[in-house]
């Protein structure tokens, strides 16, 4: 028998956390959990905690951290950041699991990364604000970032041992999302609810909106940049409806490799956790191609979705867009979701301030969190004077 | 600049055999002919030899071999076997294109093997009916076959450097033919004309009418088999209408890898050639995905094309059925073009002769032949009799 892998996860009561200790369960003999970290939803976080028994915890809030403490004897209790650190840094940990949402999740990564450790990353942040910071990190430590994501899962599949000179283009496909088939014109009178119907992926709020506009996949594609070290230009997205194939990788040579599996999350987070090994998935089903009959794809209309030239152009103009563009989405979403703007001023929001930031370079970590704390100051003040 | 790749082609004036110098013109620089062998086409192969200046070449018989060394001076000339075995064991040779049809190709691949060289695998009998002793001779010589077949250029591109150990299953694709949608009733009444109709690729007619009867990934399965050392259980086949995917391979852990490209054989012949390296193919067409928009897949009816369990069966029950199915279908297909059978008939014959060979080991070349030699006139009988 090999030895077991030991990991930690950052936000475990999380959609991806519960579904990482899902797959940590299934294979018992190959992984066994060191930390848990959560936000405030510490019902959760004890069953968590009783049942995959970890050295190690971390919580929001103190107080939440002594009544857990008062349960659990013999395991270590931290909150806030500081928790969240010692959680990622943990000497036993073989792999960090960044399940964190949001601009959150950044730090105590980095930390993890900058402890030497692998990471299995599906917290969107830290490469998309953080890329540089982040990928140079992990380059000098020697840290393994596997993707999480499906998409991005995909793309290091195909290209694994390929050379990245051999390179064309990587293609991420996204579903369309509920408003693929609705005219522009129709789009700006589209109601929150209809937004969150999403086709394909049960996912939060913020998430399933993102999946509306696309801006998912231009904070994708912005991931992708950092991932696999190559242009602008040579990325792209295809729709795609039935979410069968995750993402295709085009090579010099014509030759296509894509990657495909039922649309199920612990599929690539299976992969990530077992990497560079691959474990027999009995749980899930197989995907069943005959069945499924026709994977269609499809263009996507720019003009009416411009998240992905958005996403693009930030990559290419400097360092500092990236974390505005995030930063101003997830206040735009917000906004749009409290019913505060409709659903095309999403875009206008992101395009008016990333026309009005003056770029710059970003060499820490704090210049990250300055810069996206400037673009969300901006992004309400234009939201409250009614755009 | 690297130091050129020196190729023989065994079957040059064939239509693998062009596209293959179509290649080495594109990429001058890369490759450089050292022998070519041609049947009897001897205009086409004398052009070649003036175009690509081998230092040796082959022909059918003696005569042309004359002819073209009165107008070639300083080309070595042969002819017959003991020609085809010089140009396939030349010492400059560093890989040899296997492209000779039926049977006759396999003498020669075997001893450019045993001398040591890479092999480009189109030749089909190679390994279907001479599998066991290729395979084991190229593990022994340390000898790459890389195959130029688009379907099993895919598997390997999708296997790269993954552990057979994580292959669940392998999935060529078949275009269906041109019987796809013909009920098995009405299959029996097809024309030779109807059967030559072949919706994707152009190709010979034997070729083209075991893509209406499925035995070309009959005999494909047989080839995977050998190739890439899975269970017979493992291997399978998805109609595939547009002939986008070539193949895919399912791993454990229910992920897919799949390979595409635009249907034209001078890509998987430029990866069969370049590899471990690709080249840059501006020659060709990228793929559209969105363009081609829909990809269809679905199962093969067994009934109606018993093909593909002839061959799985073939595989599991013994060495020399493989060399049998191969034999009997080659005569029973050459009768359909000749119209001495009905379109169904070719399944009878085939299983006919499969039921009544008693299998045996192969040991050597010559066991091939003979059994080769035995199920022919088999089948010829069966034919002649009138089944």
């Amino acid at each position: 028998m090999t030895v077991k892998k030991r990991i930690s996860i950052l936000g475990s009561t999380g959609s991806i956390g519960q579904n990482v200790l899902n797959v940590v369960e299934n294979f018992s003999h190959q992984f066994e959990i060191v930390g848990l970290s959560a936000g405030s939803n510490i019902e959760l976080l004890m069953e968590q905690i009783e049942k995959f028994k970890p050295k190690i915890v971390s919580i929001k809030e103190k107080k939440m951290a002594d009544l857990i403490m008062e349960n659990f004897k013999g395991v270590e209790v931290g909150y806030g950041e500081e928790g969240l650190e010692k959680v990622a840094t943990h000497p036993l940990n073989d792999m960090v699991v960044s399940a964190i949402v949001g601009i959150a999740g950044l730090r105590p990564t980095y930390k993890a990364i900058k402890a030497g450790k692998n990471i299995a990353l599906a917290n969107k942040e830290c490469l998309v604000a953080g890329g540089k910071i982040i990928m140079n990190e992990a380059k000098e430590r020697g840290v393994n970032i596997i993707p999480i994501d499906s998409e991005h899962s995909g793309v290091f599949q195909c290209l694994k041992k390929e050379k990245k000179e051999y390179v064309k283009k990587i293609i991420l496909t996204a579903s369309g999302g509920p408003f693929f088939k609705t005219s522009i014109k129709e789009l700006q009178e589209k109601k929150v609810e209809e937004a969150l119907k999403h086709p394909r992926w049960k996912m939060g709020k913020k998430t399933t909106i993102d999946s509306a506009t696309l801006m998912n996949k231009g904070l994708e594609l912005i991931e992708a940049y950092w991932l696999f070290d190559v242009n602008p230009s040579q990325l792209d997205v295809l729709i795609h409806p039935q979410s069968i194939v995750h993402s295709l990788v085009e090579f010099k040579d014509g030759s296509i490799l894509a990657q495909m599996s039922i649309t199920d999350m612990r599929v690539p987070i299976q992969y990530a956790l077992s990497y560079p090994e691959r474990l027999n998935n009995s749980c899930l089903f197989s995907l069943n191609l005959a069945e499924i009959n026709t994977l269609e794809f499809y263009s996507v209309d720019k003009r009416k979705f411009p998240s992905i030239d958005f996403a693009r152009k930030a990559l290419i103009e400097g360092e500092s867009l990236p974390v505005v563009l995030n930063a101003v989405n997830e206040v735009a979403v917000q906004a749009f979701l409290e019913e505060k703007i409709k659903f095309t001023q999403i875009f206008k929001i992101i395009e008016y301030t990333l026309d009005k930031h003056k770029k710059e370079n970003i060499e820490k970590i704090d210049d990250i969190f300055r810069i996206d704390k400037w673009a969300r100051e901006q992004a309400h003040k234009l939201i409250k004077k009614g755009l």
